[in-house]
This record gives structure tokens, sequence and C-alpha cells, in this order.
């Protein structure tokens, strides 16, 4: 079966702690390699798990706050001087070019190999990357600057297909590639039989959605219904709902809320205040909304299993 | 006596390793904290040695290689999100400016607190910096891009003077401090006494040369004669001499040769390529020039002792 799995390099909000670095996330389906977000340290913390580099081809920046993109322009450098020429995407705020390309310039660094940057367009449910395996769209974030979420979600994997039934029923090749894709078959008679009936190892699509920096937002249940992974930020313990609402961050209790109203599978909460030394108090709030919630923690892989 | 204390939070040259980061450290003289060059992950380092961030007032960048600034606007804003309204002031290259500015007003961030800007003049032994006890001037270093080097210097430490011979000579305040900066003292009928005689605790002031990134320079050695401290970038071995010279770096035996040709007291080296992980041939090789030489070794501290 193809890999779905996300690692976790960094957790904290905007003030790192000497334990938690600022928030990134490398995620694999079917060998892709998405970064997502992009803390200082990231390239710290990939070296530290021992990550490959040059296997990441997409970029994926959710907005300007510098927890979540200063480790961009030393990632790639590094991938620079380690020799890369392949083709690098950047899914970000427009912005985020001007403040690459600067650096670059002073420094006078001429990278061997091309970015090519896909600046949001901050629409809900907007793809904006797909392959033969994976399609990625935007979520619009309720934060303090232009913010997007992404969703990623694997494509229907084709089912499988006994000989036996190809033989039984006479099917073309055409025919085989329809019932993978979770067709019914009807008969020359106009008989229909049910595509259960005929394949095996029928998989629901995996989906992940990211939302990095968020305020409650019911908005965002419809686009994120039924995922089965979600990570929410959960910044602050709901005693300090005040202080999430001004700062455009959610609580623990909120992002079990949005879990609960979104029927996701799981969720998963991170980017915690540095007040916090032990986000355990934050995951025994979201639980006693959403039971089946877990802590982002960093080096950690979460396997998104089908259900 | 009054500290003189150089703390090492990254060593490593323009990749880091997971297990060495990138160039910054922090100088105590006198209780004044400079931070010295901003890699990435500095202030992550900051924390992990329990450095108080918001001691620092003053900071020196070399040049605007990432490896050596790239952990600014992170740390920047952390002063800022730790509540920080005293002025910091920056020695840098111009364009740094630029840099910091268009990151902070893409995230819609206004510090509480006010940021001086010193752009580098790139003058040999150029007074950038100075108070009642310290002060600091620029060296011109020999790299790819424009970049300075630093020299950190103790003022003269006033002598003693015992109560006794301010009574036995009848001296005036006046004379007092003359005596105490080194004066000799010329009695009424014209005998001269030298200062020596008259004061004790007589202390030569300590300096420190921190050469970031450079070629093998001679043109260097009459700017750093006889510091007390001399960090001077050993990014290779000597067997790579052509590549240092082609990157605009140095080797462990020229660093040697640059420490013995200004009679320093003390070489550190540091800015080692990933290739080295072990950094030990690297402090053989520039002992084999010159004997009294450590390594950059990130969390430690060395202490500038009188001679």
């Amino acid at each position: 079966m193809q890999n779905f799995e996300l690692t976790i390099l960094g957790c904290s909000s905007a003030t790192p702690t000497s334990k938690r670095n600022p928030t990134a996330q490398l995620l694999n389906i079917a060998e892709r390699f998405f970064l997502i977000d992009c803390g200082e340290a990231t390239q710290i913390q990939l070296r530290k798990f021992k990550l490959k580099f040059q296997r990441i081809n997409h970029i994926f920046i959710s907005h300007l706050h510098g927890d979540h993109y200063l480790g961009l322009v030393g990632f790639l450098s590094s991938l620079h001087l380690l020799g890369r020429t392949t083709d690098l995407h950047i899914f970000c705020p427009a912005e985020l070019q001007e403040i690459i390309e600067i650096q670059f310039k002073h420094s006078q660094s001429y990278l061997k190999y091309k970015l090519i940057y896909h600046p949001h367009q901050y629409i809900n449910n907007h793809l904006i990357f797909e392959d033969d395996k994976v399609e990625v769209r935007t979520i619009v974030l309720n934060h303090r600057i232009p913010c997007c979420g992404f969703i990623f979600k694997e494509k229907q994997i084709l089912a499988s297909i006994l000989k036996s039934t190809i033989l039984k029923y006479g099917l073309s090749v055409e025919q085989i590639i329809e019932l993978k894709k979770g067709a019914e078959l009807v008969s020359e008679n106009g008989n229909v039989i049910p595509n259960e009936q005929l394949v095996f190892n029928k998989l629901k699509p995996r989906s992940y959605a990211y939302c990095s920096d968020t305020r409650y937002d019911e908005g965002l249940v419809e686009y994120i219904k039924d995922v089965d992974l979600l990570y929410h930020e959960a910044t602050f313990l709901d005693n300090m709902n005040q202080r999430a609402k001004e700062t455009f961050h959610s609580t623990a209790l909120e992002a079990g809320t949005i879990a609960k109203k979104a029927s996701v599978n799981k969720l998963m909460i991170g980017h915690y205040s540095a007040r916090y030394k032990d986000p355990e108090p934050l995951l025994i709030e979201a639980k006693s909304i959403f039971e089946n919630t877990v802590l982002a923690i960093e080096g950690e892989i979460t396997s998104v299993e089908h259900i």
C-alpha cells in the first residue's frame, strides 16, 4: 500500500523554546515529499531526523509570519550547496518571492536549480497541485495576515480485480479500468452488477488537512469535512480564549470543536504557546470535545491509515 | 575583575550539520553583551545555553552570507514578543536593513523597540562603537562578498593606588587620576618617579579579534597584532587549499600562520566544513604552526585572561 505519513519537524508557536521548534512538517504521500511551512531551523530538524532534503520537490508556505517561513532561505541555500539541479515548486504568498530574491541578491548566490513560485489566490477548495497520485487544495484561514491552509488528498487508488472475474465476464481492457475506478458493470442483457461484487481492495482515498494559524472559524468545517487527519493549531487553553481571539489563534477546546463538527477521523493539535512547557493540558482539553486527538511531537511520524 | 568571556553559539560553515549550527557568538565584556553574527537558529542556541536575550544591545553582522545572519529576523521578532522596548544597535552591511524591513513589512510586525542601523564602511581599524569600558573597530576581510571582521578591546582599566602613597606624596585628585591612567609623577624638585612605583593592579587591556570568513590574507596581521584572543575561520584542511582559495576561505594551516605572524596570545578556529564530522584534524594542523590553538565548540565559554 502506498505511504501516507506525516512527520512533525516543529510544533511551537511564534516564540520557540529550547525544546520546541517553530512550525514545519514533512508529508509523504506515495513518495511525494511535501514540506509544509518551514520555520527557522527546519533544515537542522530534517538532518536530526535523517530525512533526505533532495526528495522534497514541493514546499507549501501558509503565511508570512516568521515562525512559518524563516527557515526557507537557509534550506534553499543548502539544497544548492548540496548540488541540487531539479526544479523546486513553492506554493506561497506572492510576497515571499521578493523576500527570497532580495536575500540571494545580496549574498550574490545564484541557485543551480529553478525555483517556481505559485502564489496563493486565497480561494477555498482551490486546486493548486495535482499529479497521478495526489491533489492539493487551499483553504482560507482566519488569521491576522492572509493565510492559507492546505488539503492533501490521495487520488482514487485503483481497486484489484481477479483474473477469474475477468474471464467470467469476458472483460475488455477498457472495462477493467472502469471497474477498477469504481464503475458498475452493465451486461449485454442490461443486468447491472454492482462494483463491490467485481473488485476487491477497494480503498477510500485518504486526506490530510493542515490549518496552521487560525481563529476559531466554523466556515472551515465544510472544506475539511471527513478528512482522515486534521492538523489544527491550538495555541492556548480555553482560559485564554480572549487572548486567542485577539491574536487570531485558537484554543485546544476550539480545535476539538472544529474536529467534531467536521467529523474528521483524527485530530492533531500543535503550535503550542511557549507558556505551556508541557502540552498535555492542551491535549486533555481537546479530548474533552474530540476523543481521537493526538499532540504534534517533533520527530514523531503519524501514518494515516485507510478506514 | 571585569568579565571578558566568549560563548560559541555556532561553529559550522555554510551547511550546518545535525551537530553544528551556523556562526554566532556572544561576547561579554564588562557586562556588555555583544552578539557577533547570527546564523539560523541562534535564538534556539541562546535558549539552550540559558543566555538572556534582553541583555544584548549590540549586534555585529560580518557579511550577508546566510550562515551569518539568517537567524536575525527570528531573534528580533522574539525580542519584540518578549516585550523589549530598549533600543537595539546593529552594525552590519547597509543592505541588511532592506532585508529586515521587507520581512517585517510583509508580516505586518511593528517592533516595540527601535532598531538603529550602523552600516559598515569597510575601513580598517575604524572605530564603530565605544563606551566607557569597550571599543570596537572593523577590519576588512578578504571574502567573496564585502565582509568585516571586528576587534573588541577593553579600555584601559585604571590601576589602584595605595592611600599611603597618596599621603606620602600629597597627591591631588587630578594627579591620582593621571597616575591611575599610567602617568609618571614629577615632584616639585623635578624628580621623576616611574608609574610602576606608585600604582598596583596595573592591567593591560584585553582584546578579541573576530575574523569570520576570509581568505588567507597577511594584510590582516597589522590590525590584529598582539590580540589576546583571535578567532580565525578554518573551513578546510591544507590538502584542500585550492578549494579554500576558490571559495574565499582559509585552511587551518593558514589560520595558524596568521596567528603566529600576528603574535596573538591564543587562537580559536571555527567555521568547519560539514565534511569534517570531527574537527580534531583541523586543530592538529593549526597547532603544528601555532601551539596555543583551541577549537570553537558550541556552548563552551572562553575567558580571556590578563597576561
